[in-house]
This record gives structure tokens, sequence and C-alpha cells, in this order.
């Protein structure tokens, strides 16, 4: 369930007219753009931003980008963007970070629905003028080994970071333009961004029986990165592969995360627990989530606002009920605790505090 | 440009009435069967299916299927379905083939805009109840290891066939449920069905330049099934794959496909091929399935009805002027020469013969 408070009756024009009067002038009025955002559903926002644009000719993200700032300016940013362009947002930043993200690929591509997924993918095309699959393959750290660097005719995007990033850059200092063997990070995530999985209840017993058992051969054999693991977890239905991960625990008496655990430093077994996490229990995936994004040293602003943020709308309740139950602390008071200012308004807000 | 003429007023009711009539009583009227449909687009041949059930509480292909026989009934069937529903019905019939139909499968995934593939993997789900990538790997074939052999609830689907069969019955044999090595046959096609490329003029010079390097150094070391031929392929737009092929061949003086001609029973070769035709050129890719239909000893009627059927409505004008080009006849008179009866009489309409 969600943990927005939407009024019954909600008057777009008005909204917009309220959010022109809170930006102008000198100063800005935070409180009142948090009272009315913060209260308002993903149609609604959409609803709000054209009746600005109309009534001001004036674009109400960037209005709104010029007046903030800080972590404030960044959630708003985010909870004020459709929740699938918002997705292809969160995926390119992850991207594009020195060292790239690739949770927020795998929690994007495995938490969503298949059709969300699609949006996302859509979206990302339409923002980017590339698919998402492709920015596993950066172009410009193969750069210098082509001939012509025609500078190419995308405006604005930048070329930079990329998940294939590392290797392209490894192939390049080896003077060898293909590097045999796989590195199976990048097959992993383009698999599961590509995957439009079925969405229905019909699932089958006997693939889960022996699926379960060609997982288990492979973590036996530490062949994490097998081309199997990779084929079961991003071709089969959600239904069908808690089936097969119920019968791994039924057969081996432990599950297949538990398995899964060992050296800290491994980045591919760290992405693969993730997969397995958010597909099968998203919840308690965003849970743990938020509880390491308030329990490091410095909070991790970034994972706290887009938790928060992508769940608001859809389960943050059952999540803020998990969260009690794991950590003794309601959520609402962890968050007050680790964050200040509008930043932390809009958090509880969006997490269900009444005004 | 399209084949099929279609009258600029159309009764959907009277059709339905009119294809009653032609299946009522003794025999059935095949000619003013193939005057109604042959002569209507998709949404109309839905609506008259629609209008039809209303009229009569039967369902009008089944009523149809029960009517007509051979190649005419599946040629109908094929052309009454909506395209996606079409689609979806041609992989699986190529699937489940005792020796896998590929190009089918490539033909589907690659000539269909990004949206078109979205639109037939959605109904192929709807229809299995599983998705189309998860039928890469049938299930059935592995079955004697596992343990517990429980009947799936999937009613009527049939188990058997599917790209990966082979390579599971080998798994069995070797008693090893693992096989190290890949076979990338089925890694392509799946790569290629899960994509969902970039459908913008936008390209990257820069990548063209460094992807027809990667493509060549590939190519020239025979490593033909590398996974960086099957990134380039399953996730770059056409357009920038046309600039990648055209790089190539610029600087290497041959077109890639020449480059992989070769050993005629390489499969995985042969796949590709068809990939990198597909992409490049649809309509010439699609000429040179219908010659090779015909030229045959005995017509390939699953290939000839697959291209008319759905090209009809697309470009096959396109395709039987480049027929004619290449083969100096016409492509209906080359159709009416290796076919006959209604099954004749159909594919001459759907090409646009005048009656």
């Amino acid at each position: 369930m969600a943990t927005i408070d939407v009024p019954e009756q909600v008057s777009v024009l008005a909204d917009a007219e309220a959010l022109r009067k809170a930006c102008k002038g000198w100063g800005t009025d935070e409180k009142a753009i948090i009272s009315v955002l913060g209260h308002r559903n993903a149609v609604q926002r959409k609803q709000i931003r054209l009746a600005y644009e109309d009534l001001y000719q004036e674009d109400l993200i960037k209005r709104l980008e010029s007046e903030l700032s800080g972590d404030f300016e960044k959630a708003v940013y985010r909870w004020i963007l459709d929740p699938a362009d918002r997705d292809a947002v969160l995926a390119n930043v992850a991207i594009k970070k020195l060292s790239p993200d690739h949770h927020v690929i795998v929690e994007i591509s495995c938490t969503r629905s298949p059709e969300e997924l699609l949006a996302v993918r859509r979206a990302y095309q339409a923002r980017y003028k590339h698919s998402l699959e492709e920015d596993d393959l950066r172009p410009s750290e193969i750069a210098p080994t082509s001939i012509d660097i025609t500078t190419s005719n995308r405006g604005g995007q930048s070329d930079s970071g990329g998940l294939r990033s590392s290797r392209h850059i490894k192939e390049v200092k080896g003077c060898r333009s293909l590097v045999p063997e796989m590195l199976s990070d990048d097959q992993l995530l383009v698999a599961l961004v590509s995957a439009f999985r079925y969405d229905g209840e019909e699932i089958n017993t006997r693939v889960a029986n022996s699926e379960a058992k060609i997982l288990h051969e492979a973590v036996k054999d530490k062949e994490f990165n097998h081309e199997e693991i990779i084929r079961i977890l991003s071709t089969r239905s959600k239904m069908q592969l808690m089936a097969t991960f119920n019968r791994y625990r039924d057969d081996h008496g432990t599950t297949i995360t538990k398995n899964l655990e060992g050296d800290s430093g491994d980045e591919f077994l760290k992405t693969l627990r993730a997969t397995i996490r958010c597909l099968n229990d998203p919840k308690k995936y965003f849970e743990k989530v938020l509880r390491n994004s308030i329990r490091r040293v410095g909070t991790d602003e970034d994972a706290l606002t887009r938790v928060i943020v992508t769940r608001a709308e859809k389960d943050l309740k059952d999540i803020k009920e998990l969260y009690y139950k794991r950590n003794s602390v309601p959520l609402d008071q962890a968050v007050a605790k680790d964050t200040t200012g509008d930043y932390k308004a809009l958090l509880l807000t969006l997490l269900g505090k009444e005004d």
C-alpha cells in the first residue's frame, strides 16, 4: 500500500497557481511546494505540470530546479517526474557514475512489472536517443582504437561512464579488440533489462524442480556467472522463480541467497544476490536498502530518496512495517533523525506524516 | 507499399453475413470467402470477426477451420489473425518443429519494428502462458533428470520442441546438468527476441567505426559466435547497424554477409547471415525467401504463405518489384505457376491481382 495522502478533491489550476506563488519574488516558499506536490499522485502531478505550462508559458520542472538546491532539489525533481521517466533518469545517473551503480539497474529491472519496465525502456530512448541496453556499452572508451574520431551528432549527452566501460578500456590497453572470456556482470544486466517476463499465475512445477537443481549445481561448483543462471533469472516469470527458489530451499535446506554469500569483494556475486532478492521479495529488498542508507556513517541520500520517491505511491506502507519489525524503530523516526530541513520535510510527507 | 486492394466503403455487418452464407449448408463457397477477406485490412478483419460472433454466437476462425483444409485453410487462418497474434503463432510453430526453424524467429525479431516485436511478445504470452524467450528452453527435455515429475498445470500446450532442446538432451545424456561451452545460436535468438531497439534517426559515427572494426576482427578470426557480435546485433538501432555495415564495406571492400559465407552446413553461420540480412535490408531478404520457396523442387508453402500474408499490408509491392528485377518473371506469375485452386486464388488476391 501507498503512503502518500491525497485529498479527495484536487484543483490542478489552484495547484499550479500555488506553485507559481511559492516560486515568485524573493526567496522560495518550500513549505508551500511540499504541501502541494507531496500530496498529489503521478497523474495529478503531470496535470499540474501541464496546467502550469499553459498558464505561465514556463516549464515547472526547470523553474523548480532554479529555485531549489541540494538533496531537496534532487528529491523534488525525482518526485515530480512520471514514474517511467524517473526510472530512466535514475538508471542513467547510476550508469554514468564513475563507479557504476549496478544495484539500481537490477532494482529497476527486477522490481518493476514487465509493462512498467518496458515503459522505462521507452522513456530512456525518448530522453537519451539510444537504448538503455546500449548504455551498458558506451562507445567513448573504445574510441582510441577507431580511426575516424568524428564527433557524433548527439546533443548534450555525455559519452562517458557505462556498465561495460572498464572492460572496453581493458581491451584497448591489451591491444586486442576482443576479450574471449566473458564478464558476465554486463551480460546479466543486459539480460535483466531486456526481460519481458510472463506476468501470469501459471507455473510449471517440473521446471521449478529441474531449474532448482541446475541452480544448485552451478552454485555448488561456484560457477556463479554461468549462462544457465543468467538464462533462468532473466526469462522466467516471477511466480515461476519463487517456485524454483522454494524448491531449492526444500531440497537443500537453505536459501539460494545464503548459498551465494561469500567473498564480499566479488561484485558479480553482489549483483546476483541483489537480483534474486529483488525478484523474490522486493519489499524486503527495499527495507534493506533503506536500512543501509540510514545506518551508514553519512546517510546515503541517493538511495534514501530513491526508495521513498519510487515506492511512496506503491508499497511504502508495507516497507515501513517491515522496517519497524526489523529495526524496532519507526522508519519516519529514523529518517527524521538522519535528515534536515526541507529535504526532511518532503521525505516525511511522502512517508505519510500528517501536516 | 501494400498490395491488397481495399474498397473505400466496407460494411462489416454485410461482410459477416456474406461469410456466414459462404459457410452455410452443403459445401463452402471459397470464392466468396476470398472476395471478402482478401480485400480487408487488419482492423476490418478484426471488426468482421467481432460482428460475426455478435450475430451468430460462433467464432468465425473456428468455423472457417472446420470448413476449409490444407494450404488454403492455413493461409486463411494466418491472414485473418491480428498481425501480432499471427506472428506469435508463426513463432510457436517454428519453435515446435522437430527441427526448429530459426529463420522464422530471426525474421520476426529483426524485420518488425521495436513496438511491433513487443506486441508479438505480449500476444505470445497471452496465447501460450509463458514468454517467447522461455520457449528457447522448453522444459520437457530436462525432465528425466528431475526427481519429481509432477504433471504441470499447463492446459493444452505441448512441452516438446524448442530451440534449445537438442542441447538439453545432450546435457542429460552426458550426465552433467551444465555444459560449460556456449551454444550461441540460442543466445543469439534470445537476445534478438528480447531486443527493444532505439527506433530514431540519430546515429553515432564513432560507434559505427569502432564496431565495424570489432565485427571484422571477429569474422577474421572465425569467432562468429562471439559475445560482441551478439551484443552489437541485438542492441543497436537498425539505422546504427546500417552505418556500421556500410563502414565495414568501406573499410574492407566487401560486405559482412559476403565474409560470412562459407560452410553451408554451419547452422549458426546461417542464422547469423539471416539476422544481418533482415536487419540491413528486409525487403531484399523477403524477396530471397520467396525466390527459394518457389524455386525448390516442391514449393515451400509455409514460407510462401508466411511472406505474402505478413507483407501484403506492408511492403509487398516493393518486394514484388525486387522479385521482378531479380528473376525477370513477375511474382504473381511465378506463384500462379507453382500453386493451385483456392490457395492460389487467395495468394494472388493478396498480391493485388484484380478479380
